[in-house]
């Protein structure tokens, strides 16, 4: 483990300093590794604001992931900032302030998951947890140059965190390194009783192999941003001298899935989420958030029901996929923004950040957003590897592996990557390192 | 495969006879076996009602079960009575008549699939198709001392099936024997991609053991019939006896969970499957079907993510039973009502039916229906195993052991059981046939 010195950064990305830090345990496999979670998330002793001053309560107890990761001897330091609700993925919808981007303070940090994934990469911490419904844990990653686990639904317990959509919500975890955001899931997962939608899964123990078939959208839009654009171009590039086979998929299951999740009666989950908050308190929930939970109102269970039958569909065609790729390779996000920009836009531009992360949730898939490029504006661009649901520890080795063939740096950090590590939980360690060492 | 003498029964079990019968394929598994099915299951070439005239429809193939089934060579002879819209466990509420029981024609079939159960145990097919949604597959296999497998949600195809609740909508097998049932099973199941809800399941190759755990219910109900308990505590001693250890188990959780079935939001599925229908046509459907529908109007979306994460909450206090128990034993139904009796308090002896079936399917469980004993009254009494999704073969093989220790005839005809058979998946038939013997 590398030291890092902490450096002081944008006061937004923290809603609350944790003085004196939180120590877990005094041994364990995360001892020495400081962290933060999203204000979504609780830890006993300090309010849960949900960037929601008037929603905010004291905890009772940690969720059930801070204590296992306390347990593994990680040490919090505080709770950071977040799109109001977790509803956005640019990181501007909050009262403590728009989190700006770790590479230029002009630039959206993307969001939900605002603060945590820029204390990442500015180096205030190891490791970060954040949430993710539809994004909110692989957008600001790519938008920040870190690494961003999108675990399998169900894998970490959500209990003792505000829902957004609780059927999708997922605990995610950002850091700079795959070797340790793999870490970090390793300790942090497990089923639980007390989360209704926990699950018992049985992760995929074997790697990719050397040679990998990856899937790669029919059609892809950067939204007019050229930079982008030849950024994914350098990444197919890359994946293909790695091994990888390109293969092209139909993108429409998976963009038709996506856009149930705002247009379509899934939005009431949102509002089912916050539902005896939001009737008593509506006027305190900020815009645009307010609006899009508002919507939740209007629509019937019956409604819900032909969505949700709909959304398996939609599944139902875009799983044929999987037959023809080991794994799906998109843009973590379409482009950036700055902030000026967003706050000019709030509903379109933020639609447009979640163009590639959308409809993972929904249709049960794992995801590991990694580093990939800087821009020549300074900018980092990032992609993202979806797998089927049991697919996380395959993911993270195949992430290593594009990530240490990048040659990026960490985070916002001047520091190279450090050698890579073995992935916990897969089984054939011998040839994947040789593979990592390959790429 | 015995020859059976066709007589005939009530005509209220049909709703219509395929003169000539459909053929299927010269050769295959299933040659020789003649079918019904439920009428909310498609035949190209005749209407599918669903038990509501004006709802009937001609579709435009058969339903994918259907032409899986006359694929392997079975003979399509008719469609069956069912309560209208497969909404209740009676056999009562069909325009085309109340279904007998085929060992008292005062008493109700049992329903949904009422006319399914009665001509197989009556002997005028050898399988028959049904659906379960809340039991109804279960409750007239109990009722009428014949088989009933109520597989694993999504192993066999809903498409060409007219929903009743589409997400824990099952299609269900009625036979004599659990080894026709079984046959039927291994050539109906698959995944299909145009139906939502399919799934590709590993099912449980391993029989349970000689000596199995099986869960009893801490609390049992029997509504008075003092007939029906005794049966089923001959059922625990037979169990016993074959080697099976009674561990009791507390039905709260399981029935909160079926609770949530009509008294939740999750009744709107019901109104969703048939809602333009319904919504223009409200007046051609019967009570109390109509009333029960209506029902789902009155719930917003929102209340119907509150109650599906109520059900999964459920779903992980119920779970923790499978730790114990190897599977659970319940009466089918606990006990049986006149026609008179059940016209005259129709919904609240119909939900009386439901008491050990609602759960199941809405927990993602299997279940097998099979014979136990004839009551002094003459009437059948019927056991349930139910296991966890996946559980199929086990249950059968477990089913076919209880079914052969009961010594009891065929459905309503004096036919002893033929010896019995593999079962069609299981891994290890050497100690599987013995165990059969043993039994």
């Amino acid at each position: 483990m590398q030291n890092i010195t902490q450096k002081a950064g944008a006061p937004q990305a923290w809603i609350e300093h944790i003085e004196p830090p939180l120590a877990g345990s005094a041994s364990g496999p995360l001892a020495g590794l400081r962290f933060a979670i999203k204000d979504n998330i609780d830890a006993f002793g300090w309010p849960t604001t949900a960037a929601c001053k008037e929603f905010a309560y004291l905890p009772k107890a940690h969720a059930s992931v801070v204590q296992k990761l306390l347990d593994s001897g990680a040490t919090l330091v505080g709770k950071t900032n977040l799109d109001q609700f977790a509803c956005g993925l640019n990181g501007t919808r909050s009262p403590y302030g728009a989190v700006p981007n770790a590479f230029n303070p002009d630039y959206v940090s993307g969001g939900s998951s605002a603060g945590s994934a820029y204390v990442v990469a500015n180096g205030e911490v190891d490791f970060s947890l954040g949430t993710d419904t539809a994004g909110s844990g692989r957008v600001p990653a790519g938008l920040n140059n870190i690494v961003g686990i999108k675990p399998s639904k169900g894998l970490l317990s959500t209990r003792g965190v505000v829902p957004a959509a609780q059927s999708v919500d997922c605990v995610s975890i950002f850091a700079r390194t795959v070797d340790v955001a793999a870490r970090v899931l390793q300790a942090a997962m497990g089923p639980d009783v007390q989360d209704p939608y926990s699950r018992t899964l049985q992760l995929a123990s074997q790697p990719f192999g050397k040679s990998f078939r990856f899937g790669v959208p029919s059609t892809l839009e950067f939204f007019g941003d050229t930079a982008a654009e030849a950024a994914f171009a350098q990444a197919l590039e890359r994946l293909t001298a790695m091994g990888g086979v390109a293969v092209s998929i139909d993108y429409t299951p998976l963009a038709q899935a996506a856009a149930l999740l705002y247009e379509s009666a899934l939005v009431a989950e949102r509002y089912a989420a916050i539902r005896p908050f939001f009737d008593a308190h509506e006027n305190k929930v900020m815009e645009p958030v307010r609006s899009i939970i508002a919507r939740g109102r209007d629509f019937s269970a019956a409604d819900l029901c032909t969505a949700q039958a709909q959304l398996r569909a939609y599944g139902q065609q875009a799983a044929a996929m999987w037959g023809g790729i080991d794994v799906l390779l998109v843009p973590t996000a379409p482009t950036h923004y700055t902030i000026a920009a967003m706050l000019a836009n709030p509903v379109v531009l933020n639609r447009n950040l979640g163009a590639y992360t959308n409809f993972v949730n929904l249709l049960d898939y794992a995801a590991i957003s990694v580093p990939s490029s800087i821009r020549p504006d300074g900018l980092p661009f990032g992609i993202t590897f979806i797998g089927p649901c049991g697919s996380d520890w395959q993911l993270a080795e195949l992430g290593q592996r594009y990530h240490h063939a990048s040659g990026m740096l960490q985070g916002a950090l001047q520091l190279p990557l450090p050698a890579p590590e073995p992935i916990a939980g897969l089984a054939d360690s011998g040839s994947r390192m040789k593979v990592a060492v390959v790429g």
